[in-house]
């Protein structure tokens, strides 16, 4: 294998491919990327097994291509290697077998190899019919939800992703079992019905990958999905199980229902979350009176808070309830439009948020009770 | 104590003074931050003991001054408390002698305050005539020396930075013992002699402090120094015992006097020392050939490196000798200039570096043998 390439286009693609290789990972031949040069290009390919990632950068995007061939490059201190190298054309060679030198003018690393036998036989398969989706699209719903999942190892199908599809509906739900958030997308075509649990840290890795206004394919299998975006393709497995339903968690009706300015509301749950009796928690309380929100929080040790904020609601009838700050503070961070809707059903029952224009985004929230 | 000030104009003050406050400190009262609002403004200080910063507001700068008093606020979160208040006026008021009650238009804080009789009397003291120096070469000084002080505690006197001044001339010397940093400053006037080690933590928050082009006043004591900067007095202890004389670790003849440009040797330093065999040490290896110099490295897990630099030699005597990638990269950023001379007198004698047209800043590294 010997090839002359840009050092930016190389660098963006190991970027990206190597987000694949778990630091966690304990076989050795998982912390190479598989560099495979053909007449066409250069595929790179990293993998921890359950994630795989593969970038094909082609022949038009290198400067010369001398010697086709495949090799595994140790991926320990490759970006920094390439990444300090001054902007300029490198110069990659295989030699012996299994060193490769990387070269510019003044600079010659000589790295230790893996063998490609060695290399996991890994199939990144296609169906006929994808799902497409803009990859702005896509990226929001991670955004809106992804910090909901669990991440307790003990009810492994809440850290993933639940993403639903029926007719042109796409639902993606992600809960941690006090928390859900909830995003439903209007897809342009008709697909057949899936319901899978994608792993969060994969999706976490893939919101990583899509950068530009583009589409992505997504070809579902019932053990594993591939997300094909540019000259990218993102194999994560799928965590296996039936997800709970949580269609019934969500009340259609609510006695209390208030509006207010998202933004003071935000500004005054992050100044009482610096007061809280109990860190982990973060428990501040709310209460209503006529058009006004108090927001209270204490501790003992420091002293205590009240912030007010002016609202609209539907009735009469007033709310004290607490809940956690953290969780109130990443659910708000959600919504993009200065109207908030927060809906109630009395101290014990599920937070509702939702926007005033936009009922594709759902957040929920269960109370705490304190006494 | 009653009075309404701009946010902005005590989240600066806060900000500064509360560098004082250690986090390791377990003297409760030294968490807090002494207001005093006297009728021509308002002190905040705050100390562990060993630092004490206080910082006047005069009252040109404060909206309205109610009713002058004292009181010691806790420091936990109230940096975060102000941070996070609307860009508005701010209503401080004690009530029940030791509660404060920290307001805007919709918030209210209401924080535990601490008894002033419990406050240490700390005595900000001056000298006649101090020693007067710009804030931008004291800043300089700092960032040229500091890197080179000790972390270890077992040589206490080594942790800080040996401030010698003999009429005009302001030495500052910091080493641990394996390398030196040392910079000698001319000052506008003549003054008694000093010999004194001031803690380098200590320095490392004056340096936070010194943001304008202003002047400096340096008060010298027995055991302690005072600061005098803007509207801010910054007191910190000294280190007792004698500094050891480092004039003789600087040999007077070279055998052999490099000149380079300091930015490719920087950037061959700093792949170099990507791959390095002992993580601790980052040794790599110099040879020089005529007008080549290389740098080497290796790692037998991951491979080897190679880099050259053009450089001009007074000799034609070579040098192959090994050292220290990071002591040698923090060394190197301490110098503005391009041209870089290195001054070597075989492969266990120390490293010299000094810019070529700045005799006042002198950077010393010794050798690692390897065999």
């Amino acid at each position: 294998m010997k090839l002359l390439i840009e050092k930016n286009v190389l660098l963006e693609s190991l970027t990206n491919v190597m987000r694949a290789i778990s630091p966690r990972n304990i076989i050795p031949i998982l912390n190479g990327v598989m560099f495979n040069l053909t007449d066409d290009g250069l595929y790179l390919t990293a993998s921890d097994s359950d994630l795989t990632i593969r970038n094909f950068i082609p022949k038009s995007k290198i400067k010369n291509i001398s010697e086709t061939g495949k090799i595994i490059i140790q991926s320990k201190y490759l970006l920094e290697i390439i990444r300090k190298l001054p902007n300029t054309d490198i110069n990659i060679e295989v030699i012996d077998g299994l060193k490769i030198i990387i070269s510019t003018e003044n600079t010659v690393y000589n790295l230790n190899c893996l063998d490609t036998e060695d290399y996991p036989n890994i199939s990144l398969d296609e169906v006929e019919k994808p799902i497409v989706i803009n990859s702005k699209d896509l990226k929001q719903v991670i955004n809106q939800t992804l910090f909901a999942v669990s991440t307790q190892e003990s009810r492994p199908l809440l850290t993933g992703i639940n993403f639903k599809l029926n007719g042109n509906i796409l639902e993606c739900v992600a809960t941690d079992s006090y928390r859900l958030a909830k995003k439903t997308l209007t897809l342009n075509e008709t697909y057949e019905s899936y319901n899978v649990v994608i792993p969060g840290k994969n999706i976490n890795e893939l919101d990583k990958l899509l950068t530009d206004d583009s589409t992505v394919e997504i070809h579902l299998f019932d053990n594993k999905v591939l997300f094909k975006y540019e000259e990218y393709l993102f194999q994560s497995s799928l965590l296996s199980g039936t997800y709970p339903n949580t269609n019934n968690f969500i009340p259609d009706d609510f006695e209390i229902i208030i509006t207010t300015s998202l933004n003071d509301y935000y500004a005054a749950i992050d100044r009482a979350a610096l007061l809280t009796q109990n860190k982990d928690k973060n428990i501040i309380k709310m209460d209503t009176d006529k058009n006004d929100l108090t927001i209270t929080s204490s501790s003992s040790e420091i002293g205590k808070s009240e912030e007010t904020v002016t609202i609209n609601k539907n009735t009469d009838k007033n709310i004290s309830i607490s809940f956690s700050a953290k969780y109130m503070l990443d659910a708000l961070k959600t919504f993009e439009e200065d109207e908030l809707i927060i809906l109630l059903n009395g101290d014990s029952k599920p937070i509702i948020l939702k926007s005033a224009t936009d009922e594709s985004l759902i957040q929920l929230i269960l109370p705490i009770k304190t006494y």
